[in-house]
């Protein structure tokens, strides 16, 4: 998918949301439990339920790995569900991974082959050839990990380097030369809005992936009118405030509510814009 | 394990060498394809090669990941199969994490509850609420991100900060802050001996784990001697130079025999240096 594509979808469906396959073994509906793969069976209900208000989801690596060869299982499945249902999502994957080339390869060649994810989110530490296995991928996407919303972004992206600026301005600045506005996207955190605008001079075409709204408490109406662009530019990642609005048997109900409160907010936002 | 337990065990095989599980599946020997995971089987064949040689086993997460869940299965069973047999390993996951709280201490689990591996790789990007997590585990081992052996490191890692040091400095001076010499090492990059000296300096009585050694180029002596406390304070880590020193059916025999030779240079090296 490219970012014409992209923009495309966020056009047709007038919103910009990812919605965070976070999903807890913990917090999943007891009626569920029975299923063989309820982790699946719990994304499959979300993604039904929402897949008409949202461009993409995110499912957190974490989530699944914590239960081993199950949890991947119910990834593969998860994946394979929305190729074959919803081929225009945007499938990312949330791994924050970053080793050196031929490591890398295997990653990128486990969450662009083998699960035929469209982006996964890369760690920058370890630099260039960390990164470029990913790129050597036609038509899927590097998220770099820029300006994140936790509080440990100050121990070091927020460092002054030698030139004076933050060390997450010359990750952004050095990593965009790497790729191109079609492979390549940047993590910033919703909590951040106000250093958006600087980003925004650095990387005024890319596609920025916006974790941090709703339980995190970033506001969405300031971070787009901080971070938008012509072709919308943004993805706004929203969690818990999503799959978990209801932990009922009407949980799917109540995610779709709470998309739709999200899509109408977008819709809003892009129109005023004059951007749909 | 403590670093006291892990230098008893270093004295005790007079070694300080850790074998890295980066198994891939392509360069298995043909004979044990037949298997139901034979992924698995090479590392068990290699790790009774060598258990008595070496202390720490570290397999690295692409190489299982890339397999998707019979990849996870193969881990599963590798870690269980030295857990049952070998009880002083030490068992490192080389899987260079970094997300925020609530996913680490998911990811925490994974590796320490789920895998009981005794230490998780961790890149220190996010800052310290995303290493915290790890270090709430008891008698595990949080191993970060130092100054890695790769060419990328000079993008970001050897970036000269607003205080005139490089960033792999200031990371390596905060972290240590986080926990003890009980719960955190560093990577350090074998390739960097020159730079070891100033690591010491920075952090005297940490263990460090080394790659780099063996096909990366890195220098066994010229580490040792930039790098070693009196309580040894290294693991020196080689993964395909002992795991495919032979493709044929003899190749547990070919990695025993090039373990014994590392062996026998760490025990050199250690005697001359007085610390066994």
């Amino acid at each position: 998918m490219t970012s014409s594509d992209l923009y495309r979808n966020i056009k047709k469906k007038t919103s910009f949301l990812c919605v965070g396959l976070d999903t807890d073994f913990n917090k999943i509906p007891k009626f569920l439990l029975d299923k063989p793969y309820p982790v699946f069976e719990f994304n499959k209900h979300i993604i039904d339920a929402t897949e008409d208000l949202a461009v993409a989801y995110k499912p957190n690596l974490a989530f699944y790995e914590s239960l081993g060869a199950a949890g991947w299982m119910s990834l593969e499945m998860t994946i394979n569900y929305v190729r074959e249902n919803y081929p225009d999502i945007f499938l990312i994957a949330d791994a924050k991974r970053g080793d050196i080339g031929n490591t890398s390869t295997l990653y990128a060649n486990a969450f662009f082959r083998n699960l035929d994810f469209d982006a996964v989110t890369l760690s920058p530490y370890m630099g260039k050839d960390s990164i470029m296995p990913y790129m050597e991928f036609k038509n899927k996407w590097s998220v770099i990990l820029g300006l994140t919303s936790n509080a440990g972004s100050r121990d070091f992206q927020q460092m002054e380097t030698g030139d004076g600026k933050p060390l997450y301005e010359e990750v952004i600045r050095t990593a965009a030369s790497w790729g191109t506005v079609d492979n390549t996207m940047f993590v910033i955190g919703a909590t951040k809005a106000d250093q958006l605008k600087s980003i925004r001079k650095i990387i005024p075409d890319h596609f920025l992936l916006v974790p941090g709204v709703g339980t995190q408490g970033g506001d969405l109406e300031e971070v787009f009118l901080n971070g938008y662009n012509n072709s919308c530019g943004m993805l706004i990642n929203v969690s818990r405030s999503i799959i978990y609005a209801d932990v009922t048997n009407r949980f799917e109900i109540s995610a779709r509510q709470k998309a739709i409160e999200y899509r109408d907010q977008m819709e809003v936002l892009m129109t005023k814009a004059g951007i749909i």
